[in-house]
């Protein structure tokens, strides 16, 4: 049970977290924070969070536990901010989508006080934002990747993992640099080819006869394509070497590809396309055989 | 009312066509034929044809419309065979993804009965393949572009579209060379895009880690690259001048991008970000407020 909660941004990924404690019962209160007061406000109307403060000094007066829920780059001028306010028995946690750049700005601004922070990553999300897409759901059965500093007390790790835990979410653990090789292969270069394509496709002169045939193959490529630019700006700037080499690679993969499509060599793409297909399914397939078993879950 | 109806390759798109006129009671029997004896089986099992044929000489006989939905490289080959059956009073037609190799082939293939043959595309599918697939409803709604030819009764062109619409769709009216370009860019080049980032992913070294953590967003960008590999082989091979002209695009846009990234210009990447994220919620709008509207049909 925690007794407060501090929710810095409180959108979607905020949101569903202070909205999934609350329906575990896991928290008496949670406190809103953030730098857009319409935001803040309805959150407070949708009862995500029992109040809204604006100055750190009062939020964090007796906090358990603190989530960072904005983009990436305002993890050190966040921390930065609530560091002269931060009590020794509370625990700092985030949830952006990269971690090598956020423990390197949490370092550099909470020094000794790093014990203090635990980074995460919840993997879930929608190409919605604010407080009015946030669900008590959001995390249910979904990963949260854990990347513990080594100044972190096991029992702070296990704290942040058992508010996630409530939430419905399954505890995973990697180190900064392989969580951030993983998310630029699988996350984050998708990210930039969906908006390359629609950009691309935008930027045509007959852009609206393209868009008027475009189904719902086009739809689900570029749902992504949906998500905040701020948000995804930052988070490919703060994974630039990891996103370069995974962009490098697909653009040699594209540039093979193109060469078997001047050739007309159908054999080597056909082999290219199955290839892809199989892996696909032998994925979907382990997906589907997972969610059919009992998740593990521990809500202690 | 239509009293014979071939249907040349049984699987999601024939298949589909099938019920669609059975529901509408457009069509007195239908008459499956293939090169998969396992699928016109199994489509006589699940009703979708209430006869097979392995010879066109019988299928065709007293036909009046014959469709033909098997990969587009097929379509010279199977206008070949039929031909020498083909009565005056018969309608050919077909769902294939490409327009000027089809229009190329039919014409190579029927010479002066090229004016029995009206070139279609509906555009709906999923990234199932068989009869099993196949539903009632895959057109409802959906467009289907007919690239009509010179030589082409109105009429006839007109009971193509009536069979179409019977099955819920909205005809659309392109040229075989515009329909080219503009499947090129919001159909071709994302599907080689969605197989060419799965064959990426699975070929590295540590592709299982990879997987466990590609979530919703990867997903829905790759489910395309789930669909049949021989008929986007052949989609890609036929509409190649098309289609490397939009991968060049593309690989341009990239490798703006990718400088943008070296060079840490986070405003610029924004810039992109925004610009897609901004014509893509355009573009969803468009859908919602066209599908909000009865939808313009023609059953006769």
């Amino acid at each position: 049970m925690l007794d407060k909660v501090v929710i810095v941004g409180v959108g979607l990924i905020g949101g569903s977290f202070a909205l999934g404690l609350k329906r575990a019962g896991m928290v008496r209160e949670v406190v809103g924070i953030g730098r857009h007061p319409e935001a803040t406000a309805r959150a407070l109307e949708l009862g995500i969070v029992d109040s809204v403060s604006t100055a750190y000094e009062d939020a964090l007066r007796g906090a358990d536990l603190v989530l960072l829920a904005a983009p990436v780059a305002q993890t050190g001028p966040i921390l930065a901010a609530l560091l002269p306010h931060l009590e020794e028995g509370t625990i700092v946690t985030d949830a952006g989508s990269t971690k090598c750049d956020v423990v390197s700005a949490a370092r550099d601004a909470l020094k000794d006080r790093v014990h203090q922070f635990v980074p995460g990553h919840p993997i879930a999300g929608s190409e919605s934002n604010g407080p009015d897409a946030a669900l008590a759901g959001l995390y249910e059965g979904k990963k949260v990747v854990l990347t513990a500093l080594h100044e972190n007390s096991q029992q702070d790790v296990e704290r942040v993992a058992a508010a996630w835990r409530a939430c419905g979410a399954i505890i995973h653990t990697l180190s900064p640099e392989d969580h951030d090789r993983v998310f630029a292969a699988v996350s984050h270069l998708p990210h930039l080819l969906a908006y390359a394509l629609v950009d691309d496709v935008a930027a045509k002169p007959h852009a609206d006869l393209l868009f008027q045939y475009a189904a719902s193959g086009f739809r689900d490529f570029t749902r992504i394509a949906g998500s905040s630019p701020e948000m995804w700006r930052d988070i490919s700037l703060a994974n630039r070497a990891a996103l370069l080499a995974e962009l490098d690679a697909y653009l040699a993969q594209l540039t093979s590809m193109r060469a078997m499509l001047a050739a007309a060599d159908g054999s080597a793409l056909e082999a290219v396309y199955t290839n892809a297909q199989r892996a696909r399914r032998a994925w979907i397939e382990a997906i589907e055989a997972g969610s059919a078993r009992p998740q593990p879950q521990d809500n202690t």
